[in-house]
């Protein structure tokens, strides 16, 4: 016999694509689900569709939001001379958290990876592009992530910008505040001797 | 500013209610399903919508099953004799899956426990009582969980089938195989003694 009625077995199947979910944790998901009222169902499955339906790009910096234009984009009070360049909205989340950031973002979605055959016109460039022509952006920060693919993306973009007359930074790289020295690798650490900055 | 737009927020809760996903983990899985194709998030609401509507408890043995009868309860070949009383449905894939095993099923939904509020009468007690008025059958193997709830409520529909005539068995409790005896708590060690077998 199979161990699974259909559509509990379609249940297991659904979480267990999704990332770090194996069999037994996406059983464990499913049997919950079954075991929560109907109406609890019913309102996640409907975040996932709404979520999908409603999640937008900004027209300006690419990153998600439900409206035309993003909160960041929309807030008057940021500073529109500066640019932050990230991969992901997820890394935005992380910078704003910080609070310490006040300028604007352009959300890539993705890095250069001629690996995964991921190439400068898969992700969003061409818009990044299309925001300094008017002249008022003074500096983009690169804050693609600090590995291969992220380098060569920061690279690559920084190229483009610099004829344009506008200043290209790049964000430091160095040990992670409350890190341990003997669990840097060599890389960071010869990075952070690189980068050191007078007491 | 909120960091999250709303409909991305609410996905995240809603993966957060899950039992082992924290918020880190949420967010992961919410911008998962934001990246994936609009068809794949609607099978994934799809999917917990039907297995909530579709799956529902075998009238027989209350396992679950998406028809009237349980695959086990409708398979002639099954010894109609024996029933094997669980917890869980879930308990009830793991004994199949021993493929050991050729009797009936009777789930529980739970086990008796004050402290939570469970009462006899909260888990399906009185209908294993009904299956077994019609004296076909002759052992009730209690397959509890070892634990206290599972020793209780073990102890408790004994006492209420013994005086049927019907043999009453429970699962050996020991040490599990493959285990190490180091590692083994006393209170298995001790019953694993007490339940020896000559080899």
């Amino acid at each position: 016999m199979d161990y699974y009625v259909a559509p509990l077995a379609r249940l297991i199947e659904q979480f267990e694509k999704l990332p770090g979910i194996g069999h037994k944790t996406a059983r464990r998901l499913a049997f919950y689900v079954l075991d929560r009222p109907q109406n609890e169902a019913e309102d996640f499955a409907d975040a996932i569709v709404s979520a999908k339906n409603l999640v937008r790009y900004c027209t300006v910096c690419q990153n998600i939001t439900d409206s035309e234009i993003c909160a960041v984009c929309g807030d008057g009070r940021r500073d529109k001379s500066v640019i932050c360049v990230m991969e992901s909205p997820k890394d935005v989340i992380s910078l704003e958290k910080t609070r310490e950031y006040f300028g604007l973002y352009h959300v890539l979605h993705g890095a250069i990876s001629p690996m995964d055959d991921v190439g400068p016109e898969d992700i969003r460039i061409a818009e990044l592009l299309l925001r300094l022509s008017d002249g008022s952006v003074q500096e983009v920060i690169m804050a693609t992530n600090p590995n291969i693919e992220g380098e060569a993306t920061a690279m690559y973009i920084s190229r483009l910008i610099k004829p344009l007359g506008i200043k290209v930074t790049r964000i430091a790289h160095g040990v992670p505040v409350g890190g341990d020295l003997e669990y840097a690798d060599e890389m960071t650490l010869s990075r952070a001797i690189e980068g050191r900055r007078e007491m």
